[in-house]
């Protein structure tokens, strides 16, 4: 069985953020709980954002993680010809791509069975992204 | 319910290419349509090519994120010990493991769920990579 | 359905290795055969290895892949903050998000529907790793 939930995050600046509570939320409020055994797929529905699993401890895990990635993926490279929706567009397709669109997570217990120190990251790719449309799926 | 579809695709030059519409055409010709509600993943079970998400529109983004990925992974670099098959072999491999080898997308009302602007790429990394083995699974 | 297995890996070195084995091992021991047709997921429940698939065969693929990777995501980057838990740290939760969490392979005929190169390589990404938890879903 398969239950899709839609569902759109507010605004985040560019960088990392973690959303497993906004994920969980909207679980909670569409199913009333997790099945105990599953899976649970979060999918993004943008091309200039990513979805990765990471530290949810020390915040300076995701300011490390998004000065990192703007020197892995610079804007303004001379060879671009992708140019002409800013200069954050293509390296935000690029870090979509490396970082992936959707993250999936055992269900067991009923709960996500994510490590102690794992927490599900937005990365939000764009200076001016505005909100963002996500798919949770939970298989049973 | 699970359904599995093999798919070889044609030979594609070095490069991201866009084969959203090989992989719906694929399931219509085994599933007759896709389930109401359902997952879809694409897997490619190869070491030198990848799979990803991204801009289905301008075809400079493709453009782009080949140019990216070699420099990204370039050839002959003077530490490599996989050298015997090609320059293009070691790059090949990271790229694969970078971008990944599957991609899973929601179905929503029969259709997938990709946003506006998202296609599925095959990113071929090998010069003469010849053609690839898909295999694509429908749960529902 | 879907069944989820606990495996603790031993610890690793620094570095990828190859785990199919060790996957369809705890899957025989655990559930007695894998089902005809079907998915499984590996998720890593740490932020500092990740999994990917990559060439079985020549051990040089590793050494090379690990190499790069130590180039893409060096330690000491003037710009980490994050930096109390070592110099391999920051890297390491760098290398979790590019090369990702998990990896989700069809089920074929009872058997993993791998190509005929790849492996399931765990990326061990911190100095003293220690040994790392794993859940391997299987769903049919």
């Amino acid at each position: 069985m398969i239950t899709h939930i839609q569902l759109t995050l507010p605004r985040f600046n560019r960088g990392f953020h973690i959303i497993t509570d906004e994920i969980e939320r909207a679980c909670e409020e569409n199913l009333g709980r997790l099945p105990l055994d599953g899976m649970l797929q979060v999918f993004i529905q943008h091309t200039s954002a990513s979805l990765t699993i990471n530290e949810n401890a020390d915040p300076s895990v995701r300011v490390d993680l998004e000065s990192y990635s703007n020197k892995l993926a610079p804007e303004r490279e001379p060879y671009f010809i992708h140019t002409y929706e800013g200069d954050d567009d293509m390296p935000a397709h690029i870090k979509a791509s490396l970082y992936g669109s959707s993250v999936t997570i055992p269900i067991m217990n009923g709960r996500l069975a994510l490590g102690t120190w794992q927490g599900i990251y937005l990365g939000e790719h764009r200076d001016h992204g505005g909100s963002r449309n996500l798919v949770i799926s939970v298989m049973s």
